[in-house]
């Protein structure tokens, strides 16, 4: 075994199923030779799989168990028989310091509540969110929190979101002073909710934080690069996500038509071929695959429930660049500084805030 | 004046200004020659630019008023002054039946507000909704609402959202049994909002309604062609309808660098301009401009504010058929009967439903 990252692996997670998921961590080994890999699922099915990758060889432990999550089953009845299954061992192998980061394409909801029940929220944060990189046409990739993790969010998880993206930014982007804007249906202050109207209202007050807070964004605004972090509540989040995916392939589709509408567009098709090879390689969102859950004292990683072999292999590419990072210790340190500078220690008053310490020259 | 179409334009709303609006209005009779507006705005502003276009003589009747809705304006000051304002104005002349459609491409819930409060709602609706139709790769586009008129909903709004949309598709689309679905972040029962479950829940129980509900989709099947009406709360509408824009707006800026990437690939764009010509037309929000508030009694249409020329100009164009499809009548007509069949009279159980008519063969 090496010393590089560690990936514990829910083997049986999402439609893909377990000869997807682990082409996929043969195709990550091929490329990064200091991973190993936890697997856990049924080994009957396992290992067959392994014996067609010659890459796996040394790089993988396989955990048996025969349980797994349902992508149909609630979160509620997931925590319950967590202990047994692919997907709850996979998150204890690193509450245990076995592993450095979990991986999962199953169940979203049943992945978000195990792992904050076993893992448990970082100091100053109530609920975790769903982050991860989108492309742009600026000169980098923007950080977009929450995807789904949180279906409804108050002004408080909002104002959290905001503080774990940018520090996420500061560390992934290696951005100073993140640029961060709250997705609303209109750029106005009276537009939108009222959580969203408290939650900027707070962020505009929190000048201490290490982040330029910029108002409101909305989804047409997404791609332009002109902003490094975009905060909104799970719905809403994972509409856009998913909107942006849908009409990326609808566009590609149309373009497609229109490439072999005629035998001259055809011609033009063929000659612009490697330039077009380029645009497909961008917009794929298996090149973007690998969501991390922020806010976890432990690093997890959920991958798209229909990725391919090369999608899950970005997914592990993901949690290894996590690990390597070190990101859960500097979004930490990040946190525990804007406490300090909090008014009350709270970030957001939530509920799991820290109570804030005297300075020295106060009254006992 | 002739026998047409008359639509009252509100020709200060909107980024866009008078110019534009008057040239989209002129670009529009000359298309078609039965046109007749009412512009509502200040006339030393419309003046100048009704004489730069020949088209719009004697087809233009102009109000004067300097008074105008801001874009950042409260709905609830703007109902206020809506009598003397061009907005306001513009739908009380379809209020008092002088004109057939009021358009505008200004403040969105102020619209929303003053036509609600000037028109009321249909029997058995409690909000209006914003419906438009979106591209898709199947045979018809497809019908999206709430897009952004409600920023919050209840079951009952969606269910209600659910069949102004389906009626809205039988009379434009011309599909006898629409296929609806709400909008949601899984396609599994178990997802999403409570709203979103009890919504479900009532469309699936009302099989006596001419559509057939088929449960939860997401963001990314939306252009697949697979479905006919679209239901969601405004805020997650606005946020999928602008993400949709703005992704179809960044595929096309990246296809723009590929084909500018070397000689070769520009060679190859020269060849299939035309073919990617035609994606450029149909992928255009301008050509999909104009939205309709469905469920008041009276025709409102809201163009994009920032539409070009050629885009009030689609707007002018959906108002005029909607108005010639007597869109009103017929989606009052299906509401009636729909409301006929429900239990107990009501859709969704709104506080505007009609109350139970008593059968002949019932105790009095």
């Amino acid at each position: 075994m090496t010393d590089g990252p560690r990936i514990a692996i829910d083997a049986m997670g999402g439609d893909i199923g377990p000869a997807t998921i682990i082409a996929g961590a043969a195709a990550a080994r091929r490329k990064d030779k200091a991973l190993h890999f936890y697997l856990f699922g049924d080994e009957s099915l396992i290992a067959p799989e392994l014996a067609r990758h010659q890459s796996l060889a040394d790089a993988v432990t396989v955990h048996h168990t025969t349980e797994s999550i349902a992508s149909t089953e609630k979160p509620s009845q997931a925590i319950r028989r967590a202990r047994t299954t692919s997907m709850g061992m996979a998150i204890n192998a690193v509450k245990d310091g076995r592993a450095d980061a979990a991986l999962s394409a199953g169940n979203t909801g049943a992945l978000m509540a195990i792992a904050k029940l076993a893992l448990r929220t970082m100091p100053g944060i109530d609920r975790p969110a769903l982050a991860a990189l989108l492309p742009t046409l600026g000169d980098h990739d923007l950080v977009m929190l929450d995807l789904g993790a949180n279906t409804e969010c108050d002004a408080q998880n909002l104002v959290q979101f905001a503080v774990m993206g940018a520090a996420y930014a500061r560390t992934v982007l290696e951005i100073d002073q993140p640029r961060v804007k709250l997705l609303n249906i209109g750029t106005e202050e009276l537009k939108g909710t009222g959580e969203l109207k408290e939650a900027a209202a707070m962020l505009r007050e929190a000048s201490y934080l290490p982040m330029r807070f910029d108002g409101f964004t909305e989804g047409d605004q997404l791609s332009r690069g002109e902003v490094d972090v975009v905060v909104t509540d799970g719905f809403s989040g994972n509409i856009a996500l998913k909107t942006a995916e849908g009409t990326a392939r609808f566009v590609t589709d149309l373009l497609r038509r229109a490439f072999t509408s005629s035998l001259r567009s055809k011609a033009g098709f063929a000659l612009s071929k490697p330039a077009l090879h380029m645009l497909k390689v961008h917009l794929d969102p298996n090149n973007h695959n690998g969501a991390v859950f922020l806010g976890l004292n432990g690093l997890v990683v959920k991958s798209h429930g229909s990725a391919t072999p090369k999608g899950f292999a970005n997914a592990i590419k993901v949690a290894a660049s996590m690990v390597r990072n070190d990101i859960t210790r500097k979004i930490g340190d990040d946190l525990d500084e804007f406490r300090a500078h909090a008014f009350n220690g709270e970030i957001g008053g939530g509920e799991n805030a820290a109570k804030p310490v005297h300075g020295e020259g106060e009254a006992a």
